[in-house]
């Protein structure tokens, strides 16, 4: 499925085409500011967690320039499959344009579309303001605060997340 | 490492003896009221899934009988990975003997000795109220709930609690 949603071109990738959202994991999970993923993870590990079903790639273009990826999985395996989980990254150069927005809103049209009855975000690092915010407007609440969960490059021990809306 | 805890030899085991855990793992799953695993899981998944590293699984045995089994690990990779996050199953005969709470102790042990700072459970069932006082008295708290995360075998839609403690 390709569609254009404001400007930007968001379509499913498999593993084949990983390559090309490569470079913004790896630069996202650098600064390890937001992601738990080790910051020296391969693009082999990375390839496979994002694109081995059941969790499922997105890469969003514009232009024909690659500006950000998010991954669209079950968030619980069997029985507890029928929430979503997802994660999103935007190239550090083209932040602050609303990417991560087209790209949550795609996310929650491809949710429905599977049959996903809600989403859930495990791990909302609470020191990325903007992006709680941008999950606020999307219709996310925040169920839960875990204390010091998440061991961020710069601020040390930081307090995340776990969001969740209705779909 | 093997250790008598009240009675029990609770100790750690590889892949080469989960065949001895599998006879729990799959009656407990296979009721469908308490994990989210596929009811129909196979032995090789399971095995893969609580001995695979970071993965750990331990058995708990009395009078050579294995009575229990748990797994200890991360909750999160790389920067998150100082949380820990258990499973317990006991085997239907033996409930109600305490076996749960004494691999819980023996759980909390191991995490705090393998440098865990907290323990996180994601997934705990809210109709499953033994397990939730049975936790509630090991230290843990219910953080939140996640409304109808679970399709339970004869309830339907039922809320799971994300329950949490230090270390």
């Amino acid at each position: 499925m390709s569609e254009f949603v404001g400007g930007l071109v968001i379509r499913e990738i498999g593993a084949d085409e990983f390559a090309r959202a490569w470079p913004i994991f790896r630069t996202v999970i650098a600064a390890g500011d937001s992601y738990s993923y080790p910051p020296d993870l391969s693009e082999q590990q990375a390839c496979a967690l994002w694109t081995t079903a059941p969790s499922r790639c997105f890469l969003a273009e514009r232009d024909g320039v690659v500006v950000g990826c998010y991954m669209l999985r079950p968030n619980q395996p069997g029985l507890g499959d029928h929430v979503a989980n997802c994660g999103y990254m935007v190239t550090p150069s083209a932040r602050g344009q609303g990417i991560a927005g087209k790209m949550c809103e795609h996310s929650l049209a491809e949710a429905r579309r599977a049959g996903f009855a809600a989403m859930q975000f495990n791990f909302v690092v609470a020191s990325n303001a903007g992006a709680i915010k941008l999950w606020q407007r999307n219709g996310f609440s925040i169920l839960c605060t875990v204390p010091g969960a998440f061991r961020h490059a710069t601020r040390g021990l930081t307090d995340i997340h776990i969001m969740y809306r209705t779909l």
